[in-house]
């Protein structure tokens, strides 16, 4: 079996790539002391495959953006206590990236953190959030403001999953595929441009895309787990895709809020002289605009509502903007002084390159 | 200034021992992007001392064990992101342990870990809790089922702020520290006994009576920081005090419960020919009972309650219980097959010794 090892500052943990669903329950099936939490819309999907797990061990639950907060943190502890889970006990979940960042949550939180197993099962969560210790809360209006720096001990790659997948939530984890390959430089990138399919959901070779971008980001995480430095600049596209999202009320869905956030940022990077325009414009067309559907590339943003809601990214430190740009060699580098200004003046130019 | 390095998993702190509460806040202020969280009580005691902390700069919370929770923790959040709080601050805490928990546990999720620095004026939290990393909160009836392990940055002691503690609050700090002193053994043992006042308010050498038990702490946390073998033998008078707390609504001060709860480990001990008849007895009469008041000694338990809250110890793994004995040799040691009969058994047998 395909793995990856993840270094982590109190373990190391380990990716597999399982392509047969049925083998990989029958053996979580026999984990000892284990509880598994699945979510709603993946149980009904592969209702079939979860009825092998027994009742009694099994927790549904239902997620969404605006409940990734604490409220149903408070809730999955109830359930799993109502299924006496103990210290000793394994929570093994079952889902997307808000799957994995409730269920993560509560597995470093409760007795001070109990083991966990992830199978992710969008391509966002298995090409990128899956590796990395992140765990993210909503608080009020701040995204992802809580949370723990705690992996799961191991993780499962299935692609068979992603067969359901709508292809819009395809889209947004190509988003970040992308992005990965982008900061991972030329070569990467005249790759996915030269691949036939590379972006498409019926690309045969998925399981490599991911495996990839996992490699890549791999290197940052390891560099740099806990985000104080070189790490940081896997925020690519996120200074602005977050506020997007938000503006949205999430209905533009994560990895192409980050698209969107791309090609903002590498406008920015032009006007201040770091890209070149060809190579913003090549981003644009050969890249990010085959990610976007044609209501994203005339996205009508409430500028106002974006402003604010970067005033409000966690990163921020002092009382400008923090951004990440890219140079022409595809260097990222981190920014602290991004004026209001500079917010507008993208976003209008961005509204006038797609009409 | 005298100090102790703890080493922990992420990063080494420091305990430093300050003497002078003026001197410690006025190098606590130089603090660069600081928000004190300070416990109202302790605020209104040393009023003066802390009127040079600036308003903006300071968050007043009521702290009670019944508010040792979630809720507790997001009212936390609202009044340090009022202060407009970002990640690049520092939480600096002052107060007793359930502050020190609950602002902990903030430091620990907010933005993934801020810096903390933490100031104990109980001496509980002193000579015990301010080091070993964990932040607990209570969750419904589970005690301390939910935390993160974060130490802070640097810890100051000043024994200034003991002097107002009252006579319970102190003994109850005292339960740690003798508990501390009977693990190390027979000769930190003796040396309590024949030390004049050492269980007194007014030891004259407190502070190094506390330096003392983090030392033998810092012995036991480093070898294990996420307690899963040999940090848990400082659980000893534990599974029976937490039951004790909780059972009177945390009326008996947590020390205390854990005296009593040593009294009760150590009936249990000699009832399964751990501990001599005679070690038993020297320890109750000679050590532990000198730290309970009249009304403790002679304390009337419901029995029924104490085993049921037992039956919550977090640290149950199977269907009985877990409990920490002694030997004769005061070695610790670990059992996880406490039946319910036993724990009614010594019940009985404590209300019996001191009639």
């Amino acid at each position: 079996m395909k793995s990856i090892t993840v270094k982590s500052a109190t373990k190391n943990y380990q990716v597999f790539f399982e392509e047969n669903p049925k083998i990989l329950l029958q053996n979580l099936i026999r984990t000892e002391n284990a509880i598994f939490v699945i979510d709603r819309n993946v149980h009904e999907q592969y209702n079939v495959l979860f009825q092998t797990i027994d009742e009694s061990k099994k927790s549904i639950i239902d997620v969404s953006e605006n409940r990734k907060n604490m409220d149903m943190v408070l809730e999955l502890y109830s359930l799993v206590l109502e299924k006496s889970i103990k210290r000793n006990f394994t929570l093994i979940s079952i889902g997307g990236g808000i799957t994995q960042d409730v269920t993560g949550f509560v597995a470093s939180t409760l007795f001070r953190g109990i083991k966990w197993i992830y199978i992710p099962t969008t391509l966002l969560a298995q090409s990128d959030s899956c590796i990395g210790s992140k765990t993210s809360l909503n608080y009020k209006d701040y995204k992802n403001l809580i949370g723990t720096f705690y992996p799961p001990d191991n993780i499962y790659i299935c692609t068979e999953f992603l067969n359901s997948l709508s292809n819009s939530d395809y889209l947004s984890g190509m988003g970040e595929v992308v992005k990965l390959n982008i900061l991972a430089g030329e070569e990467n990138i005249l790759k996915m441009k030269n691949t036939p399919k590379f972006f498409d959901q019926d690309n045969k070779n998925l399981s490599d895309v991911i495996f990839e971008a996992l490699m890549i980001k791999k290197d940052y995480i390891e560099s740099d787990e806990l985000d104080k430095g070189r790490r940081n600049y896997l925020n690519y596209g996120h200074c602005f895709g977050h506020a997007i999202e938000f503006e949205s009320q999430y209905q533009v869905p994560h990895g192409q809020a980050v698209v969107m956030g791309m090609i903002l940022a590498n406008i920015v990077s032009f006007n201040r002289n770091e890209l070149s325009f060809e190579k913003e414009e090549f981003l644009r067309k050969e890249i990010l605009a085959k990610l976007l559907p044609n209501e994203l590339l005339r996205y009508q943003f409430n500028k106002k509502a974006i402003a604010n809601a970067m005033k409000k990214d966690k990163k921020r430190e002092g009382t400008d903007l923090p951004l990440i740009l890219i140079d022409d060699k595809y260097r990222p580098s981190r920014i602290n002084d991004l004026k209001i200004d500079e917010v507008y003046n993208s976003l209008d130019k961005y509204e006038s390159l797609f009409r």
